[in-house]
């Protein structure tokens, strides 16, 4: 019997780095249990989790925590996607079989100009060699990272192809046009998220799913509220708050800012660390990231229960 | 005691598979060992190598495969960067500690628009925990498929930081300019190389070390005769030939059309295997391949002796 798809309001989880650049288990796992107190959905080892500093190995081994310390696999939907078929399928296929409900999956980034032939054959090896029932895929679109975009045509025709693993997409173009045609695809439960929640609201009333957000990092409840209360005479007022505070994290470099926030609320410096080439704000963006905070009068809900 | 550093010509060895699309090691230590017969050294693991697309586990094998199968560790170049701090240093010292002459590096390319300050932190990071005195670098610049160029002040601030472990750069970015900037730099043997053999003589006047192109896996003898003979009155027409066959490749998908060629002169269709997402050449790319190798009467000298 498989789960029902993702809907609502994911987090790529930020990662937690020791003195070592090791990850830091405890404040990770802190992490993960107040954003599922939240109401938010683990797409651990995204862009915003440094996914692409992590070796196979910690994500395999940082998946088995997860589950250890009695995470729901149910929230979870890990990025699986690397540059390599191999690695790809082994993550993927360790994720299905434990138990997540989808998973997150980048193309094949390294290679540029690749036909949407060769795409349609690198995802189809991907789903033959996991060969499980319960495989659940999204597919990631984020072209200014990858700089491999996923087209419309290869969507249709991988869920044309695989209607039972092909279960959606986050797009993390920020073009509301590009939304706009995701959520016109007459694809059987397809489900849309945005990559940023200054579009959800918009994607919602299109028909999406929600949203998988950096900034659900540190604000999902009130994302997830949005989630729930889009159809509500006060929707548009909820998305201008949350863009609030979207638009001081877009200012700053985003994943050392999301750190740096975490970090601050929880008295824990150790949660600004990043595995070079990513490097910590200067003393000038943290300036003006508290600021910003106080601005907002923005305080993150850390107790955790 | 160290070796010299790198001269002449390497071929960033392609890759053949086999049905499984599993690296097919017999037909790759034949290529490597024609290769080293024909004067070139062995850019294992680059671009063109789909390094891309072979797990790290798959990399460690084949580098303990090439020694066991008896290749000199002194012309082997693999390539190590990957996105993956942990990644990196594992390859980049068991490489070392097996006596590799050198390594070709990429810069860690997920992350777009990263700074030079992060990438000096990454490459700093890695020779501090790699930990030998062995280490030699090549750094590689590749700026149209890693989207993260190297600038000429990072070079200068790695090689006056680490001048016993940057050895020198690849430079594919085909920018003759770029080029230039490279052998002007005030650096104590830093060994320049050029990504194509259509850059070769005016990189080697200019006091460039050699080339490392992906057409040296079929060309590889008439490359390095110009690397000798480019202060000889036929060094220009050296050059002409030389280009012949690297714009025929050009006209191409280079690593389809270069499998393609090797597979026919070896009689061996199997090297035409490709993992996705690249994909072997259409019937017309194969017969503008065949017949531009008639046109130039190139044949591929591919007795192993």
């Amino acid at each position: 019997m498989s789960m029902s798809r993702f809907e609502g309001v994911l987090a790529p989880v930020i990662t937690p780095f020791d003195a070592s650049l090791l990850p830091d288990l405890p404040a990770y796992l802190d992490h993960c249990r107040w954003l599922s107190e939240q109401g938010a959905g683990l797409a651990v080892f995204g862009t915003n989790s440094e996914a692409a500093s992590l070796s196979l190995a910690e994500k395999l081994n940082l998946l088995e925590q997860l589950l250890q310390a009695g995470i729901d696999p149910g929230l979870l939907m890990p990025g699986t996607g690397t540059t390599a078929l191999p690695d790809t399928v082994e993550l993927t296929a360790a994720a299905t079989r434990v138990g997540c409900r989808g998973v997150l999956m980048l193309p094949p980034y390294y290679f540029k100009n690749v036909s949407d032939d060769g795409l349609f054959a690198y995802f189809s090896e991907v789903i033959n060699r996991v060969a499980d029932d319960r495989l659940q895929i999204y597919l990631y679109h984020i072209p200014q990272i990858t700089q491999v975009p996923l087209s419309l045509a290869l969507l249709e025709k991988l869920a044309a192809a695989y209607p039972n693993h092909i279960a959606g997409i986050k797009d993390s173009s920020g073009d509301p046009e590009f939304l706009r045609q995701l959520n016109g695809l007459e694809l059987t439960d397809f489900r849309v998220f945005c990559g940023s929640e200054s579009l959800l609201l918009e994607n919602l009333r299109q028909g999406g799913a929600g949203c998988i957000s950096a900034t659900a990092n540190i604000n999902p409840a009130a994302i997830r509220a949005l989630c729930q209360h889009w159809q509500d005479a006060d929707a548009d007022s909820r998305q201008q708050q949350l863009n609030g505070l979207r638009k001081l994290f877009q200012r700053l470099p985003m994943i050392p800012a999301l750190k740096t926030a975490v970090g601050r609320y929880r008295s824990n410096p150790g949660w600004e660390r990043l595995r070079p080439p990513l490097l910590g704000l200067t003393s000038e963006q943290r300036q003006e990231l508290f600021a910003g905070l106080l601005d907002l009068d923005f305080r993150i809900p850390v107790d955790v229960t």
